[in-house]
């Protein structure tokens, strides 16, 4: 039984499974528990809510040492104490699967607040941005570059490179940053889950306007990434515009509000058929998409 | 966002795993579906509380045909028609995995009721039920006799005993049964997932009571089940006892108070260490542990 203060709540849901989302060669126990929750709590974020608790659903093989399944409730009880203080496990359920797998389903709060949903972006907006973009998709490019088999070489890499495997392995998205822009107006909001471009074209397809994003906005992302990964400019910029799993928040804003602490500006909303432009040129839309990946 | 009319909700979630949760050799589709519903269902049902919602969370091999998930979703919106008018699918995920997993969260609400706990039972209370007792694991134990691999035998015996299989496959636990027995006064209530034994043993532990099943009130049950089944007296006993799956409402009320239409008295609770008995003698909890099964 969980309050509901304003007598709504907000919903959400998201399972990790290993092999298409985790690997156990990358990620240690705790890190699997903090992401599974930072990821739902952008989810409840992006409405402009603040979350209130989680139920957490394990499967996992009867081989499976407790160790395991009590590193995964530090890292969800971390993660929560870290990102969204006031919230933490609730519930939940254990059941025996061939697979692992780790189902959150995260509750929030509006307090009060209009739920900012997809839908509400207009011409004339502004399109921002709170959160980091690109490193958790350069940060999982090295991971598969150095394989699961070379224990090693993992080793290595997460010593070398710990900053840049944390916003892959246990990310700390802005989740304060979505009652914040609730609160200054945000018209439309979401979590980049699957790659800025994917996640921009939702907004554009569910609000009906062109987003025309700003090469030169993007610029300290690319260096960003360049710097933390090694990897080329090309190789860089793909992993901004396509990478995904930042869970940081892309919002649109009316043009005469101030962007709220932690935004930055991305681009403008125009209108026209939706779609999403680069300095005005076309992109296609790529993102994840669990069913078309080939690992 | 869901509505929480008195400021509060009721949160449960369970998860169905193929292979230790089902076979698609045996359910079809929408049986899925509807199990996966009824199950949760009857978890609100259990407090007391009104289900608003379900959240899905679906996991899924690559190679999954979309009829499967259409008929999943078709189970889950009949179950909850037929069992919790107003109740429907508000959200859920879908990914890739390696196995076939339906994750539920049940959202629910109390309408102003005080949440039933297991932990209220107090001497002096009768014991009741609400449901069906053994018939879902006789059931299932007609199933496991047939096998998977013969295709034929499965059919014949979904055509001969159509309405034992549906106790498995398709249960219609008494979700009404759970606000009227709050409203009633229950003390403690759970709904009979795991086996009666086991079940009314997690009663007797978190309310410190002893639970006097008596054996006669039972007689109906087994005389259903070997009706049903052809199972002999004693595993028809044991899959009363012992069987879980019915979903049926366990719960405890004062004795002053008349027990609400749809329960019918099983035992007695009495003052003592926490125990199960039948007709005054201990009885060992025996029931479903995924993690203990052999299957």
């Amino acid at each position: 039984v969980l309050a509901a203060p304003d007598g709504r709540v907000v919903l959400t849901t998201d399972v990790m499974v290993e092999g298409p989302d985790f690997r156990r060669a990358w990620s240690l126990p705790a890190e699997l528990g903090w992401k599974a929750a930072a990821t739902n709590l952008a989810d409840v974020a992006a409405m402009g809510a603040r979350a209130t608790g989680l139920l957490v659903a394990l499967t996992a093989p009867g081989s499976t040492q407790v160790a395991l399944l009590e590193g995964i409730a530090d890292g969800l009880a971390a993660a929560c104490a870290a990102l969204a203080p006031g919230c933490g496990v609730v519930g939940g359920d254990l059941t025996r699967s061939p697979t692992l797998t780790i189902a959150v389903t995260a509750i929030g709060s509006l307090d009060g607040r209009a739920p900012v949903l997809r839908s509400g972006a207009r011409p004339g907006d502004v399109l921002a941005y709170a959160g980091r973009l690109g490193l958790a998709a350069a940060g999982l490019r090295l991971l598969f570059d150095a394989g699961e088999a070379d224990v090693a070489a993992v080793q290595r890499l997460r010593a070398e490179r710990a900053d840049l495997l944390a916003e892959q392995l246990a990310p700390s998205p802005p989740i304060d940053a979505g009652p914040v822009a609730a609160d200054a107006g945000a018209t439309a909001m979401l979590d980049v889950s699957d790659g800025l471009l994917l996640d921009a074209t939702r907004i554009a397809r569910a609000s009906g306007v062109v987003l025309d994003l700003h090469r030169a906005a993007l610029d300290a992302d690319v260096a960003a990434v360049r710097a933390a990964s090694g990897l080329d400019l090309q190789a860089a910029l793909a992993a901004v515009l396509g990478g995904g799993e930042d869970h940081g928040l892309l919002a649109c804003f009316p043009a005469d509000v101030p962007l709220p602490v932690g935004f930055r500006r991305l681009g403008d909303v125009r209108s026209g058929e939706p779609a999403v432009l680069l300095d005005g040129d076309p992109l296609a839309a790529a993102g994840w998409d669990s069913f078309a990946a080939e690992h």
